[in-house]
């Protein structure tokens, strides 16, 4: 016997099927989703088609946006010489919150990862070659600092190296606020290669 | 300046409006969304419609159903005259799973709970009551052991005791395969109390 009835089982297995949501969390969002009034079900219902609808990727660095070019690449008072590079627009809208930066990026939409079999062409490494025909004073690495983020800066720095423009890779080692008990062994000689005089 | 367009913030806040999904996991689903190929986005927006649409409570237990009559209440090899009561539609499939009970159900669709200002007149109790007009030999009170469904469980023995009817509670003690080391006093004295001889 089934346990739930057709349309209550399908809404179970789409939203187990999302990342992070386990079968557990995915029938508990489907009653949730049930017992909610019309009018707020039609609204998640249309935020989704709406959302996939209308964004798509910034014609220059490559973030979503629900514009031809995203308001940070449209914004004449960005340094258009100094390019961050990301993974993606959740680690591009990290670097925007801390409201510091003044430079525009460039979304990679992915890192090399031989394990996956994502080279170099399946990110947007062509594009980023492509704007730095460009006036370009700096290119800033800011992939992860995972085994694939490395990868991706290594290959990158050394395309971009021989064009003459600086290259440089964000700082890696003990998060502000972070105990030393708990970080890993890793981050905590990354931290003391990377020691700064005082 | 907004960190991201329109469309993707009224997604994410729509996403953490569920429960158990903070900012940054509607944040992370939103993207996926937006990733996916665009038949998999409509199904899974149709799934939640759909469910919506046809999905209600069945008329004589409770139970979220799409048909009239849930598929346990039209069975006639399910012991009709053994009624277990249970708080929601996941606490029934939790005891269907099981594959043991023949017996019915009667869902509350909550529970009394003083502190949230939901009464007997909130919960499926006047539907339980009609039901006992009929031949019934049993109530399992299968509440959850919170304050909220212990209570309740309270409160509708003390109402069907001088019917007649044969009222039982679901035993608490120690779950199967747990260390009592990590088991709460309360859950531990109960379990103490409830003990059997051997």
């Amino acid at each position: 016997m089934e346990l739930y009835s057709k349309h209550i089982s399908k809404l179970i297995e789409q939203l187990g099927r999302l990342p992070g949501i386990g079968p557990k969390s995915a029938q508990r969002l489907a009653f949730h989703i049930i017992g909610l009034p019309e009018a707020q079900v039609q609204e998640l219902a249309s935020s989704i088609t709406e959302a996939k609808e209308n964004v798509h990727y910034c014609r220059e660095c490559g973030t979503l946006t629900d514009q031809e070019l995203c308001p940070i690449c449209a914004n004449p008072r960005r340094n258009h010489r100094q390019i961050m590079v990301v993974e993606n627009s959740r680690d591009l809208a990290a670097y925007e919150k801390t409201q510091k930066y003044e430079g525009v990026y460039h979304v990679l939409n992915g890192a090399i990862s031989p394990m996956l079999g994502i080279g170099p062409d399946d990110i947007r490494m062509k594009e980023l070659m492509q704007r730095l025909q460009g006036d370009v004073d700096e290119v800033i690495i800011a992939t992860n600092s995972s085994l694939e983020g490395e990868t991706t800066a290594m290959y990158i720095s050394k395309l971009i190296k021989p064009t003459g423009i600086k290259v440089t890779r964000i700082a890696s080692g003990v998060p502000v606020g972070g105990d030393l008990e708990y970080i890993d062994e890793v981050t905590l000689l990354r931290a003391l290669e990377g020691r700064v005089e005082l």
